[in-house]
């Protein structure tokens, strides 16, 4: 008919929006602090990142007044930081106050202990809220017309939707479309399989 | 200077954005079986509606896969039905699942088991989880252009700031302007008593 297409129809990828219940990050020899000597993560499940997964391993949390959150979710692969991603729910039922920040930038920001079954990991610091994001293959940026480091927002539709503000574009040619938000953000707009969702500027 | 006002300098009421942690409204016979024959609530914190309070007393709630929730808070006073309003957070932990409605809209909800001192309470449906809604005036109605059961939208900011979409306005002679949240919403923003927030149709 000559019309252009919706702009949605041209998009080179689909938007994938997902939930990212609390979880931590760890070095190999935190690993093996935690599950004995030699031990590497093993997979659960991988994710839609190319490499990531969920591990079969979790760990024990212990908060400042000793109030535990028990199966937290360790994913690999290992990282050169140690780190905790908590809800700011997670941390308010702990007692914790915890900064909001990217994940990698987790300098001053409180500690914690963790428990495996070989013993115990003392985390100086590194337990945070992580800043909601996309991760975004440059084909990406471009179609939605942005840069590394720019916000964009993320509308999510039905009964009790929302639209995130602040959301952080991620630009990498190893990353695949995808928007990661956290359980109160999530859980905030009852996010479902068939949640509406559009991201822009 | 002849300028009109700003359009916030000029509206009859403050804005009061408030969360509303999980808690429970229960029936004179309820409070009865749970805190023995003859109690009546006591009042712990007036909250900000007209003759609204947190009660002293709480119940613990067993959920349907007898994982519990202790220190569920009663707010008062009593009501003509038993009624639970939780996060989706709150619901997920349990083993729920539960129906975003209206305060006083229960049917077909699912029910749970609270305890009390003095007895259990079997409720065959009530668990919700509460629209976001604003208590308003008729002034304040007037104010920003709105009728009972019109929807509207309310702006967080911050550095986690966002729009929450589809907050009932529930207009009543009796209300003060007040926009009811829950924790989830409350944390996806991280709310702090200093976050700007604007209510807007």
């Amino acid at each position: 008919m000559g019309k252009p297409l919706p702009k949605m129809a041209s998009a080179p990828n689909p938007l994938v929006v997902n939930v990212r219940a609390r979880h931590c990050h760890l070095t190999p020899e935190a690993v093996e602090e935690l599950f004995g000597k030699g031990h590497r993560l093993t997979v659960h499940k991988w994710l839609y990142q190319e490499g990531q997964f969920a591990a079969e391993e979790t760990v024990t949390l212990i908060g400042p007044r000793n109030r535990v959150i028990s199966h937290l979710r360790i994913l690999g692969p290992c990282r050169s930081f140690n780190q905790v991603e908590l809800a700011y729910t997670d941390a308010i039922a702990l007692g914790f106050e915890i900064p909001l920040r990217l994940s990698g930038n987790i300098q001053g920001a409180p500690g914690c202990r963790l428990m495996g079954p070989a013993g115990f990991l003392e985390m100086a610091e590194g337990v945070i809220r992580a800043a909601r994001h996309a991760h975004m293959h440059p084909r990406d940026a471009e179609f939605y017309g942005v840069n590394h480091g720019d916000f964009m927002k993320l509308r999510l539709g039905g009964e009790c939707g929302l639209v995130l503000d602040r959301l952080l574009c991620r630009v990498d040619p190893s990353f695949k479309l995808e928007v990661h938000i956290d359980t109160d953000e999530g859980n905030a707009c009852n996010l479902q399989p068939d949640t509406a969702c559009e991201l822009f500027r």
